[in-house]
């Protein structure tokens, strides 16, 4: 893919939380004023850069040179790549490592990757010196409109994924819309499944302008930017309404319950389910579940296959390559996600396009007679 | 020690945190009234208990059927004594033992123990599931005075004491007066350091009337509940002014600079010096320094020595055992305690009992010239 953004399309969304508010800025090039928007906001202080083998190789330069432009001393903190970097293990050494490096509290530690490393990286900031500073720099689509706003962050242990972590919010946000020319079409595509679902969350209008624009946001430039802002600032809503999920935030997982048991179902194999296609899989079974317990119409459900089939990704079960466990595995998995209270789980239903609502009295029976149906269609 | 406290003799201290308040209850009797007191903080909720093998040998059975008779549902999570369990290591142990239990967010994790569980609990309590509710059941006399109350958690790293962490509240502190009988003379002095340092940081009168009544505080009864109440009640109004110590909360720290170093001068080494022993020698320090600085009057270090002295702690470096390194590597524990700004350091100093102060202008060279001087003294 290749970017066509020029300098002034560029946005700015507030996540509001008080004193602990702060900005997303979105558009091409944000990378290389990463100094000069951290030396404003944090005067005199040095940072850690923690990042991935692939992600160093491109971006770690760009921003290097523009920290040190600004005066700010910079050390890197390079881990591997991929899923099982959130662990325990890689915590620790990045713990030690933003130590050696002598930083303090008011320092400030930089996540420059996709949702692995925002994740990791916010929990370290989180919890070393009881708190330090920490500023996002996502580099996927997926991390860019979902992980890297809103200060949900962790690591995955042997019991599942994000089960240990803490609510912190980052200082900044440079969401650098260039980037995202570096990644393969999957991976974007992938992240779009969470840029689409806002839409389908709450803002019937915003799909609408999805089902006309995909094709210019996937291309690059105005489109891209505006459907990035978009994102950003619906899930900054939800965020300021309700930082630490006591209730409202839930809704962000539209599409996640079933999406999840997927990717557990698969193994977390990345060559046949990503987490952004298990959420496309998930939304239009969410959407399926709804009409068949009445909540909503069964066109809403064609209308979301249908765009989402056309952008490329996955809306059926029958469309991840090779075979899957039964449906009583997958409700398992589902059980293990939710709580369940005496057989009814709590579930983001809809009500049609953008009415989604949290349901918290739905019957396991329903949910598994659903997944029957949905493996011999 | 035996506790001679009736019934009648306790208090309740409220650490005023907005939504985030709580109560300390003290007092004889406190583990057996733990069920009733946590079903009403927290209907519904499950436990897990973390304690370590020496407090679960004398106390675990107490809490266990109080629990049980309340019906809460409680799972032991036993780890080794000592400040080793501090570590990474036990953490994620803990963690995956607190999963394995399959807590909820809403159930809660209690600590059982001194300072070392109470810290690792709390920061357990503040990641596991980004964060559960935890209650406190300090069984040590430094526990029930100082590091049970605030919030503050963590556990120490390679790099020193205490590096990583997080601040989290518990929903509920309990210390139980009648389990201090348990302790060694020298645990129960080492406690008692922290005690005397509340008054000497603002309660004048509070230090004058342990000079009358430090015999009852040891023999126990409503002295040692009086005492108690207190110093709680001293840190829950620095905690409520600056919770996450961004200022006025460092006076917390009085005698705490000299102590840290002299403990790290020891190598940790609880045959030759204990934390509150440190803190009764760094107290005297602070005093005899704040004089030589003519902040104060040399009387006060004398009047405060001679009280510590009266109780049977050590009050100068020449009390511990065994060789000290020289004073200017005691100075290199100092500053790499206290970050050093251009030769100046920041130190808790007085202008007399109960009159402590933040001092951030303290010539590096005139701490190593005062150092000096008492290693001839």
């Amino acid at each position: 893919m290749k970017s066509n953004a020029g300098p002034g399309e560029e946005a700015r969304v507030r996540v509001d939380l008080g004193a602990r508010s702060y900005d997303i800025l979105i558009g091409p090039g944000r990378i290389a004023e990463a100094g000069a928007q951290i030396a404003q906001r944090l005067p005199d202080a040095q940072v850690a850069i923690i990042t991935d083998e692939t992600v160093a190789g491109l971006h770690l330069d760009t921003l290097g040179e523009s920290l040190s432009a600004a005066g700010i001393k910079a050390v890197p903190i390079i881990l591997p790549a991929g899923e099982r970097t959130k662990s325990f293990e890689h915590l620790m050494q990045a713990c030690d490592a933003v130590l050696d490096a002598r930083l303090e509290r008011g320092d400030a530690v930089v996540a420059l990757g996709g949702g692995v490393i925002g994740d990791l990286t916010g929990f370290v900031a989180g919890i070393v010196r009881r708190g330090m500073h920490y500023v996002q720099v996502p580099t996927s689509l997926l991390a860019q409109v979902d992980s890297s706003v809103g200060g949900k962050t962790g690591i995955n242990t042997g019991h599942g994924k994000n089960l240990v972590g803490v609510f912190h919010q980052p200082e900044l946000v440079l969401a650098d819309t260039d980037v995202l020319d570096t990644l393969s079409e999957r991976e974007f595509r992938a992240g779009y499944a969470e840029v689409a679902k806002y839409g389908l969350i709450d803002r019937p209008e915003f799909f609408a302008w999805l089902e006309d624009n995909w094709r210019e946001v996937f291309s690059g430039g105005a489109a891209r930017v505006e459907a990035i802002a978009t994102s950003c600032q619906a899930k900054a809503d939800v965020v300021a309404a309700d930082e630490r999920e006591s209730g409202h935030r839930a809704l962000l997982n539209l599409g996640h319950t079933f999406g999840h048991a997927l990717e557990a179902a698969t193994g977390y194999d990345s060559r046949r389910l990503v987490h952004g296609e298990g959420v496309a899989i998930g939304v239009v079974l969410a959407h399926e579940f709804s009409a068949r317990m009445n909540h909503a119409s069964p066109d809403d459900a064609r209308r979301v296959a249908e765009h989402l089939r056309a952008v490329g990704l996955p809306t059926s079960i029958h469309d991840i390559d090779g075979e899957l466990p039964p449906p009583d595995i997958l409700m398992e998995h589902i059980a293990q996600d939710k709580k369940v209270k005496r057989g009814k789980l709590t579930f983001i239903l809809t009500r049609g396009i953008g009415q989604s609502f949290i349901a918290d009295d739905v019957p396991q029976s329903e949910v598994l007679g659903f997944l029957k149906e949905k493996y011999t269609q």
